[in-house]
């Protein structure tokens, strides 16, 4: 069997301004990279187009080791749509670089259903998290000049220093850090971390930022610390917020590429809905809306991360509205889900599935909290029995979802075809209306106890002594009308991650929350949550390498 | 008096498509960023056209505070060959993003001198820096990630690893720090550092590679450090230099732009001949000299670190052979090396200009150490009197070089013709033929004296405990035979940034000695240089800015 990359270097591509062109886009508005890859101008955003287009939301049952698809499935949704006449554009959330090089490869779909190209998708792309990086750690270093400046100083008490460095590579070893060492001239010694970029506060700004100016003044928003008199410190005090956004100018603006069918695709902002907002920017899928009649979107993970993050952060701050919900399961996970051992996952076992089919139950429920209705796309692989699928589609049924079985991998588009039916025929028909879930003008306390109870079936949420002095200083800066971005585990409802299926009644820790002032929520870190990942025994790093022609292997 | 990214701003700028067909490159060859920025693959180095063409090294005094001019020297000169009807290409050095924060502002030349778009130039350009860091950083988490594994473990001894990590900011406080702090799941726990992108071997590596596949060896064979059994430990021990190159695969194409009269511009390599190799790749080079008659390129600060760093690295290992040298000079800064004050630069004073002049004496004697012809081009300011002109040029006149009168920065090309037609005549009548100063098969101590006393004019070569232990280190290892790259200010020939003109007989003292495996290079540094700067106390970042429609400003 061909690997994803072999695919994918024998398909054709087309041109970018022709993908452009079926978007109605003129060259003259592209600015292209390479010949596959181009940057779309803000000026390109219609908001009356906006508001007459339909947003689709894919989402997936809790992750496990197998895979669900989400990625492969929103893209080949997207070629069914357009194969059965749809204008659909695909925009999805950027690669990040670390894991890349670790244990998860790339995200740029498998199979018939991926998007192009790959290798620089998975790889710098246009170069946005390198900008993203470099704004972060701009500010990083103006924080610490200020500290080692006697003349200007902002008073600024280097122990309450918040702002951490980034970096998109799996190095678990600047996790915790002592800087500023080496005498007087080395700057003032003390202790931070580097989280990965995709967990930037500066990738969560660009993420929900409406334009450039938006995207300055939250730059200048930004929590830093406190003054050695308690006053809290923010880049706007460094003058950092201008160079910020210079270095952003580019990275603002959405990137265009294709699916292996040759349909437009938008791939923008950030990833990891675990430990970070996660969702696309709202930008690019302003952007999808504009330019065609469908968008079908992907927020990572399952629905109490990726899409509880999509409504409540996202479409709340933005006025976005999805019209419908896709929530991806595969046999083989639900089977997983219910207590297969991994090595049996391709030998039916209809006892598994049906445990495992709670885990899908809920995340079908979650869709009502937002009062979203919602279609389960089934992820086909050939080891699936028909008794199983069968199982699968009539519990749907009962539960009120229809259910269609798609082989994107294999098929691509034309092995969606029928799950594009059902979508459009569902939003055509369908009287919902989204909302979100909370009123960010709760308590912080009752925002994250709405998340847990409601979203994830939580009994209680408890909090340690370092999260309740993060409360009380939340509270004593004015931030409690902010969002709350739960950084918690993909593999489980609950923060443990052992707890698959659908565990119910379990307390919730809450470790610590950050505040992120600029993109206007915080995180509150469930469990063991790390937001800089290692790289494991046996790197993927290893396996990739590049001929003298310039053919890369190993990336998946 | 207009500033320079103004003056940027009102350039129309031709379609680099259109500056490609300047060079005969079709247009399927091109690799776009953006409408005028583009890759140029490596296939269209012709190597018979490279050594018929004409390779022109522009150097100059060392540094004073007012500057010298180079780069916009270069550029202008470029721009007057091609107004006087010869085609010449000038290839220049990618600026680094930290010191364009910090104090120094951009390095695309100024006035109508300049390379353009300078906004996309002087911040991320096409990522190569990012693309760089990436491979750098990369190799430092896999080597931690070792450190940390205990089934398939090197046996690295982590107080031996000398492979830091990089960044492209200026921020002093990275330069000496602890990682992998936090307990067991943190990594181990060890002194390391950051150095500046530019300082990064692998930019060396990138500088002085032919193609990808000796990129791809000589990032394999990058020394990190001994194992418990003093054994040396290399990047291809942990099979690194496969992805590394994948991470480089876009990076190593050099970039097409262009001046602001419309003429080619290649900018592809690594900036801070102080500390680091520092002049342009080898296959920029190679790849101008294949598409024009004539290039004319910079390798930066004096002729005892640019121009010898380019004469007995790039040159000497890539075979590359410049046919003459231009040496810039100003009134103002030949002043400042007379003893001139910094604020009275602008008022004529021929006795300080008549003892600031032995600084450039020893830079034109130096041109002699490669048997190179050199021609000094005078950067005009308008504060110069005609008498001083007259002074400079009668001295040269006496030492056997001519020395022309350009004004660029106002004047742009046409303020080059004369120095155009000087150079050219040169190149056409001189019988001098390049060859590097010294043999690589030499010992490294001999290697290191001939540049320190020949080239800097050093009395002796003293080295400290740490140096000496280093030479053994060296020895050991079998790195006899590899160039000396030598870290030093650019302020003084001498490791004292205090003294000025023409030191002589002074000691130079060798701190310690990097070993830089796949560059095939040491670093010895000398006096108190480090590879990684800081930020001064008003950062240049307080004053860049960007409106609503992306017009950014405070850049220069």
């Amino acid at each position: 069997m061909s690997t994803d990359i072999e695919i994918a270097r024998e398909a054709t591509l087309k041109p970018i301004v022709e993908i452009a062109s079926q978007l109605s886009i003129p060259e003259t508005q592209l600015e292209y990279f390479g010949r596959f890859k181009a940057k779309l101008p803000l000026s390109l955003i219609d908001e009356e187009k906006v508001a007459a287009s339909n947003l689709i939301l894919v989402s997936a049952i809790s992750p496990t080791p197998p895979g669900e698809g989400k990625t492969t499935m929103s893209i080949g949704l997207t070629q069914g749509m357009n194969r059965i006449g749809k204008q659909t554009t695909v925009v999805l959330r950027e690669p990040s670089l670390g894991p890349v090089f670790g244990i998860k490869g790339g995200a740029t779909g498998g199979g018939h259903s991926q998007v192009l190209p790959m290798e620089d998708i998975n790889l710098h792309f246009t170069g946005d998290f390198a900008a993203i990086e470099k704004a972060h750690n701009l500010l990083a270093a103006l924080i610490d000049n200020n500290l080692q400046d006697r003349k200007r100083s902002l008073n600024i008490d280097g122990r309450t220093v918040v702002w951490k460095r980034v970096f998109d590579v799996n190095d678990r070893a600047l996790r915790n850090v002592v800087v500023g060492l080496g005498g007087t001239s080395g700057g003032v010694p003390r202790e931070t971390g580097f989280d990965i970029t995709a967990a930037s506060e500066i990738m969560a700004i660009l993420c929900l930022s409406n334009d450039l100016s938006d995207l300055k003044q939250r730059l200048g928003n930004i929590f830093i610390g406190m003054t050695r008199d308690r006053k809290p410190v923010f880049a706007r005090d460094l003058k950092a917020q201008g160079a910020m956004a210079a270095l952003l100018k580019d990275a603002i603006k959405p990137n265009l590429v294709q699916t292996i069918e040759g349909t437009p695709a938008i791939i923008h902002g950030g990833p990891f809905a675990n430990i970070a907002q996660g969702t696309n920017t709202v930008i690019a899928t302003r952007m999808g809306l504009s330019l065609s009649d469908y968008v079908v979107t992907e927020a990572g993970f399952g629905s109490d991360l990726g899409a509880e993050k999509f409504c409540d952060i996202k479409c709340a701050s933005s006025g976005l509205a999805p019209k419908l919900m896709v929530m991806v399961a595969t046999i083989r996970a639900l089977k997983y889900h219910g207590g297969a051992d991994l090595k049996e996952l391709t030998t039916p076992d209809t006892d598994a599935l049906r445990k495992g089919l709670v885990n899908l139950e809920k995340h079908l429920e979650n869709t009502r909290l937002y009062n979203l209705d919602a279609v389960v796309g089934i992820n086909r692989f050939t080891s699936d029995s028909d008794e199983e699928l069968a199982i699968v589609k009539a519990r749907c049924e009962e539960l009120g979802f229809d259910a269609v079985v798609a082989n994107v991998w294999g098929e691509g588009g034309a092995g969606a075809e029928e799950l594009a039916h059902a979508v459009v025929a569902k939003i055509e028909s369908t009287e919902k209306t989204f909302s979100p879930l909370y009123d960010w003008n709760q308590p912080i306390e009752d925002k994250i106890e709405t998340v847990c109870t409601k979203v994830y079936g939580a009994g209680s949420v408890e909090y340690t002594s370092q999260a309740k002095k993060d409360l009380r200083k939340i509270k004593k800066l004015g931030f409690e009308d902010f969002a709350v971005c739960i950084a918690k585990t993909q593999k489980s409802f609950s923060d443990d991650p052992s707890k698959l299926g659908r565990p119910q009644g379990f307390e919730i820790t809450v470790r610590e929350i950050e505040i992120n002032a600029g993109a206007k929520f915080v995180v509150p870190i469930t469990g063991e949550m790390l937001r800089m990942p290692g790289l494991p025994s046996i790197p993927s790093s290893e396996h990739i390498d590049i001929s003298d022609d310039g053919t890369i292997t190993g990336l998946s």
